[in-house]
């Protein structure tokens, strides 16, 4: 993607240091966060400087390599720490777990003298694998968009939720490419608001036609008959293709069900994982009630602040499952399928 | 109610003045708006410093109070003014245009030495009626709720949108003082946050436990079974039962269905517009993007202040129809009717 005339990506491994975009910062500045060590990739992961379920697994991938980069005396064993410390920032998305356990396998199966070799190559090509599929993500996808449709999507699945052209975006940016009119409806996605945050920044730098709308707008907008389709990505899809995403998605799907307007969710394969039979067996991360309580956002002077709404109790799931029953269909690197991938 | 041990009300009438409750200042600061005139009325109205349906109505009945008070040498040409200003104010409130058409009609059917009294004791017996069927919707709603219920309501259509009381939250006020255990899943009800500012608010001065939540989190709570009924309030009820309340209420009645679990509309009859048949001739007020662009709060230095998350273009319509096939049953002063009230 480009931004601001520059070519970009959302996690990059510059050496031994991992490159990120300070999504938090997102719309108001857009820096880079560096993180020289293990333990400030991990942070970045955990505080959502970095977030989306491909850039998770990409940041984990580049994680790995940083450890074995870092520690060329010890790197077995410094990649099995970093394992374990990557595994315990976020408890949903299957694309950290896929990461740290790939290359976690390779580099176990080298020649001692390869182990940094192989724990480098293996993460690069994870995160290459991600780039490839998101594009082969959007082709496949910019055939359901007809000239002049109108999309909905929930949270961000963009390439700020992974290293370039993202899943539920990717067919829109591609299809944007192709010359198509559309028009996307980001729903805001409280309580983080990445849909008004990333999702809105992304299609604005992107030039694709958009509006933001509070969550509970949208199935008042499919009553009315203002929405063609749905996409949204996937931070984990079980076995038999219940997926599970940002909080909200199920109301989504829900809505779209009852006035009969296609859901489909878009992923890499990387996200499915075969060891989870159905959503029930997925954990659902339980996030701090400040996230409710207070909303983050560019005060008048400038400076990001945060404000507070209320005082009372909430409570922050990040995630909810969607059953499989309400997708229309699953998009893929390998195409569009009507069966769970 | 009472606030601070102190007996409330949203609306009163004091002489000429119109007094309020501020309640975009809620819940940080619990103050009052003197209005010293009916354009200070009406733009407390137009401004939302007072909102909510029966508050909405019992405001413009104290306005038309106050515009005969203030020209006792010509009330009813103050009276046709005002009512002209008034209904300028918001479009979609049924009370509103009740209290309006009630206070004038009784004015103009007054002998004309009677007229200035007649308008404050019309203006005076809508405000005690909209207390009284309030008290009554919670009486018969009560007979819902069972102890331990959890019940599940968006926006305020709390004693806020009300003089006293409320239309929604009457039968939980009234449940608790009759010793049932209760918990309320409060949306958060995103542009403004009625839920989680007033709504929660509320229930914590009346002690009743509670948890705010983000909008789209409500589906997946009713997914997992932690929902046992659903209670809003209404704006307006077309005469086929059709109910516009707030952006985000459709969703709410949508996903209801979807598990099965019972949706109520609580609001007193004068939210009945028997001129309106249908939900699809209500007006819908469309209001200022930055409602959604823009959250306000309390920043950490004890300020109000707002905070941008969004620069991209955003639709913020205030209110969705539901229509009356969702809809279990309408709670009015009358009583709980499964047909249309």
């Amino acid at each position: 993607m480009i931004v601001d005339g520059k070519p970009e990506r959302t996690v990059a491994r510059h050496g031994p240091t991992v490159v990120l975009i300070d999504q938090p910062a997102l719309p108001h500045r857009f820096r880079h966060v560096r993180c020289t060590t293990v333990e400030q990739t991990a942070a970045a992961i955990r505080r959502m400087t970095v977030r989306g379920a491909g850039a998770i697994g990409a940041t984990a991938a580049a994680g790995m390599a940083q450890a074995a980069l870092l520690h060329p005396d010890a790197p077995l064993e410094a990649l099995e720490m970093t394992a374990t410390l990557l595994r315990a920032t976020r408890p949903t998305a299957q694309n950290l777990f896929f990461a740290v356990d790939t290359v976690l396998r390779a580099a176990r199966q080298a020649p001692a003298a390869e182990v940094v070799a192989t724990a480098v190559e293996t993460a690069d090509a994870l995160i290459e694998a991600d780039v490839r599929a998101c594009e082969q993500i959007g082709y496949h996808g910019a055939a359901l968009l007809a000239d002049g449709a109108r999309v909905a999507t929930h949270c961000n699945a963009g390439w700020l939720a992974f290293v370039d052209w993202g899943s539920a975006l990717a067919p829109i940016y591609r299809a944007r490419r192709q010359g198509k009119r559309l028009h996307v409806w980001v729903d805001e996605t409280r309580p983080r608001g990445q849909g008004a945050r990333l999702t809105a920044w992304e299609l604005d730098q992107e030039r694709v036609d958009h509006t933001v709308i509070p969550d509970g707008a949208l199935a008042s907008l499919m009553r009315s008959g203002e929405v063609d389709l749905v996409i949204t990505g996937a931070d984990r899809i079980a076995a038999n293709g219940d997926v599970a995403n940002k909080i909200g998605t199920y109301a989504v799907a829900l809505a779209a069900r009852a006035h009969e307007i296609p859901f489909y969710v878009a992923a890499p394969r990387s996200t499915v994982d075969p060891a989870t039979p159905t959503g029930a067996t997925i954990p659902i991360e339980r996030r701090s009630e400040d996230e409710v309580r207070f909303t983050w956002g560019r005060a008048d002077d400038g400076t990001l602040q945060r404000v507070q709404t209320t005082r009372s109790p909430a409570l922050n799931l990040a995630f909810d499952i969607t059953p499989a029953e309400l997708i229309t269909g699953w998009i893929t690197e390998d195409g569009i399928t009507e069966e769970p991938p």
